[in-house]
């Protein structure tokens, strides 16, 4: 199988190569980008330098330094003449001139650019392979499918992040646990982290309540509040799960004295 | 004389120890940019060298890279998910903000701020300190004033240079010739280059002019074009001295005739 499932859920073979020119062409330029950045700042440092050698002599010299007609020229040229200098190098930033071209590039077709839709069809593509083949998660995401007979990349627990938030956003949230779950796995074998623990954690609290376990949702979200006493979301959804136990409790001793 | 020259030229004891503050206070605001700067630049650094290996990766697995299913997804999701963290941190760059920020303080007299015009009070009252005690400017530019009695601050060339450029503002060629000649020695023996060989030539060949020195600015004008053929001005100054000399030949011809 050496062009995805061939169900149509992967783009084709010249598709991916576009792609894989768009990739290699950004490379390029995230690099030219990062040369001209760094360069910028090194001109800034040697500025800096010299308004902390002006500032260091004012210090020393004390009541002597403001009597000396030289000092006050340079230091009202540090801050006029000089600091016009100092100022176009930090306004003089490329960032969003490299974005809009790029952008620009896109919108022109000159380069290939995929969606957000069509990540979403590799997530699924991959969880087809994975249900059809029957393939370990462990495995796959360590890059051995197919009985071990392939090996593909590893992926990172970002990775496997962006795969459970994709099979999340279609309702798959058997996929969604498993991926998680694996996860959190990297997560813990990772010496520089790609996610957050909190971001793992609350996607498996939003599957666990989307699959009905809102118990397991809440723990979660208690897990995540416990590491993350300031999450933007997680204090509103740890009411939002107990007031559905609650109601949920409420409804089963009503069904009970119904029944 | 330990608090300027007494004529109001420059600005009072306690105005200087206002700027010195706002110095110092650039220095702390401008240390911390730099370090937002650089950490932002490492962070995309880091990012590159991802999109970096899975170009290489592609490169050397040929075909085999697009047929894996795996790579698909790594690439799609390095062109949507990852590549908004990517533009993100490039357009996260806080310079505008940096230079608003400042720019409210000293709007609000939260930062005392010289103007232009204090630079040019300043450079004048040099010049009048210069004359009144009848001081060396090449003595005067390494910090010794008053018969060596006393040791300032050392100038640059770029320093020499805006008191040339100030003076020349004001009309007085005089000092605008003796200041950038005595940038032009300095700019000699820097090695860090604190200004333009070209820029300290239109200045002496505009005082040259102003002085009626005409075939000199021309000269200096050449000299200037030498080094750099595609100054912005530097043709379109020869033109006009040279028209100018014309002119003068002529004007020069007729008078004799007339006279």
């Amino acid at each position: 199988p050496s062009s995805g499932t061939g169900d149509g859920m992967f783009t084709s073979s010249a598709d991916l190569q576009g792609l894989l020119y768009t990739e290699s062409e950004l490379v390029n330029k995230l690099n030219e980008y990062v040369q001209e950045e760094t360069e910028r700042i090194e001109s800034l440092k040697k500025l800096v330098k010299e308004y902390e050698a002006l500032r260091d002599n004012a210090f020393e010299s004390g009541e002597k330094f403001v009597g000396n007609p030289l000092n006050s020229f340079l230091l009202i040229k540090k801050l006029t003449s000089d600091w016009k200098t100092v100022q176009n190098l930090i306004q003089n930033s490329v960032g969003e001139k490299f974005v809009a071209n790029l952008t620009e590039q896109r919108d022109n077709f000159v380069l290939r650019w995929p969606s957000d839709e069509d990540l979403n069809g590799a997530a699924t593509g991959l969880m087809r392979l994975q249900d059809t083949y029957r393939l370990d998660t462990d495995s796959l995401s360590r890059g051995i499918f197919l009985n071990g007979q392939e090996y593909g990349p590893t992926l990172s627990a970002h990775d496997c992040f962006e795969l459970g938030r994709q099979t999340y956003n279609n309702g798959d949230y058997y996929h969604t646990t498993i991926w998680m779950e694996q996860a959190m796995k990297l997560y813990n074998e990772e010496i520089e982290k790609t996610i957050s623990k909190a971001d793992i954690l609350e996607y498996l609290a939003f599957s666990a309540y989307m699959s009905g376990n809102i118990r397991r949702a809440l723990k979660l979200t208690n897990e995540m509040l416990d590491l993350h006493p300031d999450h933007p979301r997680g204090w509103g959804n740890k009411q939002y799960y107990e007031q559905t136990l609650k109601k949920k409790g409420a409804s089963f001793q009503k069904r009970g004295e119904d029944g």
